[in-house]
């Protein structure tokens, strides 16, 4: 293993976040609320930290391969998200560090699972900083780093590959570095697209940069207790069509940009993601339809909630723990399916789903006609032996974590429903659950040990599990 | 297809429940009870249809195929059934026909889930036959019938294939028969073993015979309201370890019975088995020792649970919903697990986790060594791609089953837990779940509409989904 790669990187990382951290600070002055000094020091702990990291250790060859990659991503975003913590902290605003760790490995894999009880005591700063992580998380932090860092050589598809989600990896254009900045400013983009129509709608325009961050990284903090119930059925449009477009495989986009419509279009995965949501809001606005005063009332909430969650955002326009199990039935459905591979959503990835109904679909006729050869399709393309078998395994790996994580929550007070949707929605990185972490809820009454095996379970599941669980399982990189 | 094959096959079924409903009538006219005519009524029933589909439609060639074997299984258990519930029905102990189905489907599938919300006003003969249901459906029906038949070819492997549960169903020795006949003496061996020693144990013989069939199906219907916890200790392990035994491979007693101890003993899923067990019954005995009076209490009631839970058998000595999350947690796990393959147990099966796992492990180091060759192996041998790939997507198909169950189950007035637990419980063959479906509840207070559904899920677990799926997609026939 290449060590000097892997410090010399993430201290590029860590550099990134001081420059990333001036933002909230000059928020923090604009609004002249009292977290500016917090951010300050965390900017001068950062900037020494990523120095000694960058500077002090000078790598002698500069090939990133597999492991080199897995590690630096895994390693990058653990104390990304550690020194993240540090303003919430230092400011007060959320005194406990494993609290505002929690809250920051949240932030940053897009989960937007909360442990505060009250949102809107929090300052203009800290808010625009929590926000912000979304933003930076949902596309990839070392997304940013191949983007800026010169050093890097064109290797580091290896540490994109490990940081973007979906079982196939492909770049836009040959070389990794230009993928990136067009990935990044599609990215852009959208997000600045977004806030646009929700000032235009009449939101203010911090709370539109905020949940315009919240909406690209399909993240879902808020800045409301109600989180975006408040706001106009408009703006509530506005997110939800906001949150399905982010949710879209980048690569459509990339397409559209050259003109190339009709490979667009076909995407098997764009259809099957559009057809499952429209299937969703369908069944379940007739399922709530007496909760509500008018059928375009519950068409709205239903095609909010749907969209946020299978988009793993998280936002609520109503309290949608209170619809009935068949409704929450689905929801679940959607926290283990999520959005499209190559979008900034979590969850299994609906490119994973295909595959597997495919492979379904070809085991069912191998049974039938044991002679005959069943070819699994995705795209037009026929999947080899080695992806089937990787996507399969792929979803037998997540279930044991998602199980083990219930199982490890099981260990506090809280009830089934809590504990299995809080290991869901964190595992997939949406954040609210069911019943105590429900959309009004809090995930506040966990102890600090479930709390760590939560975020653990946030950056496992942004992560795809292979980078975490290889950097920590030496017996791995053995033969 | 061939049509006159499956119906005169399922013909000799429907025959040999005739046959068999003949004890349920001996009992009853041995206690006196007022079932008998109804036994009569459903013996006339059956012995008509029987005759007529097994000698008015006479094949003109015996082969069966994978297509015939899978349909015969399928429709044989669902006419044996649908005629196994009229005694219920015609007696009055269960005067809902839908009702009836369910227990009887319950019965055969060796679930053990029961719409009774009281067992012990039900008449002997019936109680014995709702028992026995456990016992021919454990090793499996057409299993008999292979013993039985006369006409049936050696091409029948395709119905033992069909019927028996496992990834991998190999014959003990070189024809079909004589397999099944080696199996069902094991089985009846082990059974009397039991009941033996539950009569020296001092439970009355009527008790003794009917739990022994329960115990040897893994089924779970039992006759008293509180199921096991009115028995002694003694009777109580003597359960415990016969749930264990009916949980192992048959061909390991096999193996053990031509003195190749070694081979037997070198079993991977035998170890894991028996290792799960273990480590769930520590863990468990320490997280409920404060709920009872001794630690040999807890460590009984451990054993008990665990192993009821883990060869889905479903018996009880306590409330385990009473149990902390962590333990109810562990039980939910041990749920989906289920036993070893080619033992009466149902659910996952051991086998089929082991593969995976070694699946997993051999993609991780895929993943740090992208070019070397990773081999999956299971008690020995290399698993084939082929077979990868069968159990990953049987995975899937598996938990696709549990989540479309869980969803109709939504529908109805339950809770999550109710409803999770109940597809569960009832897809992996264990009968009880938590909350309202829970040891001290029952099945009852579901719809019509849920009790199919839930009817289904049982067959579809009992048969690992294939034949019944093969049987009712038609287009799954075309190529």
């Amino acid at each position: 293993m290449n060590y000097k790669m892997v410090i010399h990187t993430v201290g590029q990382v860590v550099l990134l976040e001081a420059g990333l951290l001036v933002l909230p600070l000059l928020v923090s002055l604009y609004y002249g609320d009292s977290c500016s000094m917090a951010y300050l020091q965390t900017i001068a702990i950062a900037a020494v930290v990523g120095s000694l990291m960058t500077f002090a250790v000078r790598p002698k060859n500069h090939n990133v391969f597999a492991k080199e990659g897995f590690s630096i991503v895994s390693v990058g975003w653990l104390i990304l998200s550690a020194i993240g913590a540090l303003p919430f902290t230092f400011s007060g605003d959320i005194p406990s560090y494993v609290d505002a760790f929690f809250e920051t490995v949240s932030g940053f894999t897009t989960t937007g699972a909360s442990i505060l009880t009250d949102v809107e005591v929090l300052m203009r700063g800290n808010l625009f900083w929590r926000s912000f992580t979304h933003w930076v998380g949902g596309m990839g932090v070392l997304v940013l780093v191949t983007i800026i860092a010169e050093k890097l050589p064109d290797r580091s598809m290896n540490i994109l590959k490990a940081e973007m989600p979906g079982p196939i990896v492909g770049k836009l254009v040959p070389k990794t570095r230009d993928t990136s900045r067009i990935l990044y400013l599609i990215y852009l983009g959208i997000t600045v697209l977004v806030t646009v129509l929700l000032v235009v709608g009449g939101m203010p325009l911090f709370d539109s940069v905020v949940h315009a961050f919240g909406t690209a990284g399909t993240g879902g903090f808020g800045i409301k207790a109600d989180s975006i119930a408040g706001y106009s059925p408009y703006l509530q449009w506005v997110i939800t069509f906001g949150m399905l477009a982010f949710g879209v495989n980048f690569n459509i986009y990339f397409l559209l940009l050259l003109r190339r419509f009709g490979e667009a279009l076909r995407s098997t995965e764009l259809w099957t993601y559009l057809g499952i949501v429209a299937a969703s809001v369908l069944a379940i606005t007739i399922n709530i339809a007496s909760m509500y005063d008018s059928l375009s009332e519950s068409l709205r909430h239903a095609a909010f909630q749907v969209s946020s969650i299978v988009t793993t955002t998280g936002y609520a326009t109503t309290d949608f723990d209170l619809w009935p199990e068949f409704s929450k039935g689905i929801l679940l459905l959607l926290m283990f399916m999520g959005a499209c591979a190559g979008s900034t959503g979590g969850g299994l990835k609906v490119s994973r789903v295909v595959i597997l109904g495919q492979m379904i679909w070809a085991e069912i006729r191998r049974m039938v006609h044991p002679r005959a050869v069943s070819v699994v399709r995705y795209e037009g393309k026929m999947v080899d032996k080695e992806t089937q078998t990787g996507t399969a395994t792929y979803f037998a790996l997540y279930s044991l974590c998602i199980v083990g994580t219930f199982l490890l929550l099981s260990l506090d007070s809280f009830g089934f429903e809590t504990n299995f949707s809080a290991a869901v929605a964190c595992f997939n990185n949406i954040g609210p659950g069911f019943d105590v972490v429900g959309a009004t809820g809090s995930y506040a009454g966990y102890s600090d040990f479930s709390k760590i095996v939560l975020s653990l379970a946030m950056l496992l599941g942004r992560l795809e599990i292979f980078p975490l669980l290889l950097t920590f399982i030496p017996s791995a990189w053995r033969r």
